[in-house]
C-alpha cells in the first residue's frame, strides 16, 4: 500500500455515485466496520451472485467472518473466494420538502478481496475471541470456551482490509432552492438500534443473574 | 408458480444451511420485507460481485427498488440484470452457556431474479408511491410530489417476487446438554430500531410543526 492510512481506491472500489460521499481512510471505515453487527456478503457461483447476511470481527486490517455456508464453497477453492464484503449503518431518515430529496442518512463500507478459510486452530480461536468481543464486549470471560470439537466445527473466513471505500450521508436534506419556501415540515428522523431487557433462558436456574455487560447495551459511541 | 401462497425452492434458493429455519411462505416472506428498511443487493459485473445497500418497497408480488448505480449499469443491459436481493431484520443476541453455541435471532429473506429498468412515468410514479409509504407511511400526501424532469432524473427497478426463501431464528440458545449446569447466564438480548424526536431542517421556519407520523415511529409490529 502506498499510504497506509487510506485504501486502495481502485476502479471497482472508487465512488462513482455521488463521490463527495466516498472516503478511503481506514480510520473512518474501522469505525464503522467495529460499530455495525451484520454484513451482507456477495460471491458468484457460475456467474449467479449470492448475498448472505454473516457477523464478523475486525482484527487489525483483518476482517474474520463467521459463515458456514460460504465455508462449505471455500473447501473446494484452493486461492479464495472473491468476495464483496458491504456493512450498512442506517443512522435516519431524510425528510425532504419534497418527495425527490428524500433520502437516508447512513454509513457504509464496500471491502472487495479474496476471503480465505483459516486453518489454524490458533488463528480460529483469535478469530473466535476477536468476533465475541466486537459483538458483546467482555463475552469471552463468562462464556465456556470452545474445545477442540468445537473449534473443527467451526468455519471461519479471513478477509484482508485493503480495497474498499466508505460512504457517508448524514445531516439536513438538500432542497431544491424554490421549495425552501413551501409549507412542507423537513428535517431528519434519527433512527439506531437499540436493546431491550435480557430475557432469561426458560432453562436457566433462578440464582444466575445477567451479567453486567448486557444493560445499556449499545454499538458506537 | 404451482403454489401462489409459496415461492419456488429452487437450487439456488433452496436453504441448505439448518434448512428447518428456512420458509418459502410468502405471507412470512412479506412481513420481513415490509418491514426492513434497507436491503443489500448482489450482482455481478465481469465476475466481480457488487453488493449496495438500497431503499426499496414492496406491492403486491413485486419489489421496486431505488438505485442509481445499479440503474446506471442496468441502461446497458436490455434483458434485465440478475440480482440476488437480501434483507435482513436483526432480532436480538443469543447468549448461550458455550462459546460455540451463541447466534443471533434474525429474520432474512433473499430473492433471485432478474431486476429491469422501470421506464414507464407512470410506474415510476407508482413504484415511487409504494417506496415512500412503505418508509414513512402518509409522507406521500405531505412532500412536494415529482414532476416531470424529477421523474426523469428517477432511477427504479422492478424485480418479481417469484424465487427465493426467509429465514428466521428465535428464541432461547440451542446449549449442549452437558452446559446447562454451569453457573454461566444464557438467554436472548432483543435488538431493535428505534427513532429519536425528528431534528428540524435549521432552514425550516419556526412556525412549521413536525407531522404526527414521525413521533413514535417504528417498523413491524
Amino acid at each position: 500500500m502506498s499510504d497506509s492510512k487510506q485504501l486502495q481506491a481502485t476502479e471497482r472500489s472508487k465512488v462513482k455515485r455521488l463521490p463527495k460521499r466516498g472516503s478511503y481512510e481506514r480510520g473512518l471505515i474501522y469505525e464503522i466496520l467495529d460499530e455495525a453487527l451484520v454484513a451482507h456478503v456477495g460471491f458468484v457461483v457460475d456467474n449467479q451472485p449470492f448475498v448472505i447476511p454473516m457477523a464478523y470481527g475486525r482484527e487489525g486490517d483483518r476482517l474474520y467472518i463467521h459463515g458456514s455456508s460460504v465455508s462449505r464453497l471455500l473447501q473446494t477453492l484452493e486461492k479464495g473466494l472473491e468476495v464483496c464484503f458491504t456493512a450498512t449503518l442506517l443512522d435516519g431518515l431524510v425528510i425532504a420538502r419534497s418527495l425527490f430529496h428524500h433520502s437516508m442518512n447512513y454509513r457504509s463500507v464496500v471491502l472487495f478481496g479474496k476471503a480465505t478459510l483459516v486453518k489454524s486452530e490458533a488463528e480460529k480461536m483469535t478469530a473466535l475471541q476477536v468476533l465475541t468481543e466486537q459483538i458483546i464486549p467482555g463475552r469471552w470471560q463468562q462464556a465456556r470456551l470452545p474445545n477442540s470439537h468445537e473449534l473443527k466445527a467451526t468455519s471461519v473466513l479471513s478477509l484482508p482490509i485493503e480495497e474498499g471505500s466508505a460512504k457517508v450521508r448524514s445531516g439536513s436534506p438538500n432542497d431544491s432552492t424554490d421549495d425552501y419556501s413551501l409549507p412542507i415540515w423537513a428535517g431528519e428522523l434519527p433512527l439506531r438500534i437499540t436493546s431491550g431487557i435480557p430475557i432469561r433462558d426458560p432453562q436457566l436456574s433462578a440464582e444466575i443473574n445477567p451479567p453486567e455487560n448486557l444493560f445499556n447495551y449499545c454499538r458506537g459511541r
